[in-house]
């Protein structure tokens, strides 16, 4: 494609470095900014320099915030004695979203991973270990992906903790709700025979 | 969704003004950009502003450019008797990729809709007639899109230029190539038999 401004090829390139958006629809996007008023485009670029330049690591969870410490661990109405340990902060938004969690987080950047050259010492572990082993903390909630290596970190998190008498609980794995169980996979079904639950009519709604 | 920094909020606010970006996918992406080094940031946004700043419309042909006349009107090699009249700088783009047209163009900034309240004296007519009266132009080639808006745009140009005994022509309108007849709207298969063309087979490749 022929572009003849430098500007917009230059606009157009930094746009496509991001994930999921191509040559074609980097230049559409940069052609609607350019219809744009130049205060709404100053606006939209400094949103994001500013946001690179202002927000950082909660001190405690790591969790991302504007502040020292993240609105949830300087909360006073969250539970301190449990702790949810999570692989990145989109998992956390999607654990509040359920608004079912009302204690703090933990926020480990990621999960051991050798094929990714991500090992326990790249993760935030030890923070983890020293806030058991410091605070009040009574139960750590084990939330990362059901995979190979989110096993892998939880157990590896586990034979740290499991000096420190701290009671450690995993979500709970089964059949989707809602979900059809002709489609479920069998592993994910077996598990749930095997982990089965009492019955309470309460819950099953 | 809870977000917890302010300052990922509004940037991700900003890039969900984008069109066709939504929510979930403006974050994703703002989350990306956090991740990426300061300067990488520090370059996606400037890029951006830069663009904005130092981008202006051609003098000549309102096409988008560094400088004050187009690589297009200043180069030496186009033939300055022709001049295509097209609705944006996307069209001047998707007509330079077919390598076919070596003469100038006249980019008018939309098309007529009442709709829409873009009315003649919106658009760049009066400078296309204006280049028509003061420069040797010989032809005028309309490459609007063929819709309805379309199609009252060039007539209007047409009233307009009349007078000036300069030729103007049209895109060929017809069955794509590699198009099926069976699949081709009436319309515009009607027309291709109406306007059929002397079978030249060395256009036929």
């Amino acid at each position: 494609m022929n572009i003849l401004s430098k500007h917009i090829e230059l606009a157009a390139e930094q746009v496509a470095s991001l994930p999921g958006i191509g040559k074609k629809t980097a230049l559409r996007l940069v052609l609607h900014l350019l219809r744009r008023k130049s205060d709404d485009v100053e606006k939209f670029s400094s949103a994001i320099s500013r946001m690179k330049e202002f927000v950082r690591n909660c001190s405690v969870c790591h969790n991302l915030t504007d502040h020292d410490v993240c609105a949830i661990c300087s909360s006073p109405y969250r539970d301190k004695t449990q702790i949810c340990v999570v692989a990145d902060i989109r998992d956390v938004m999607a654990i509040e979203a359920t608004e079912q969690f009302k204690g703090l987080y933990h926020v480990l950047g990621g999960v051991i991973s050798p094929l990714d050259g991500v090992g326990p010492a790249d993760l935030e572990i030890n923070s983890l270990v020293a806030r058991v082993t410091k605070e009040d903390v009574k139960e750590i909630i084990m939330a990362l992906t059901p995979s190979m290596e989110g096993d892998t970190t939880s157990f590896y998190i586990f034979r740290k903790l499991e000096t420190t008498g701290v009671c450690i609980s995993v979500l709970a794995r089964g059949v989707a709700v809602g979900g059809e169980l002709e489609y479920t996979d069998e592993v994910t079904l077996g598990r749930s025979v095997v982990q089965r639950t009492p019955y309470v009519p309460s819950l099953m709604k």
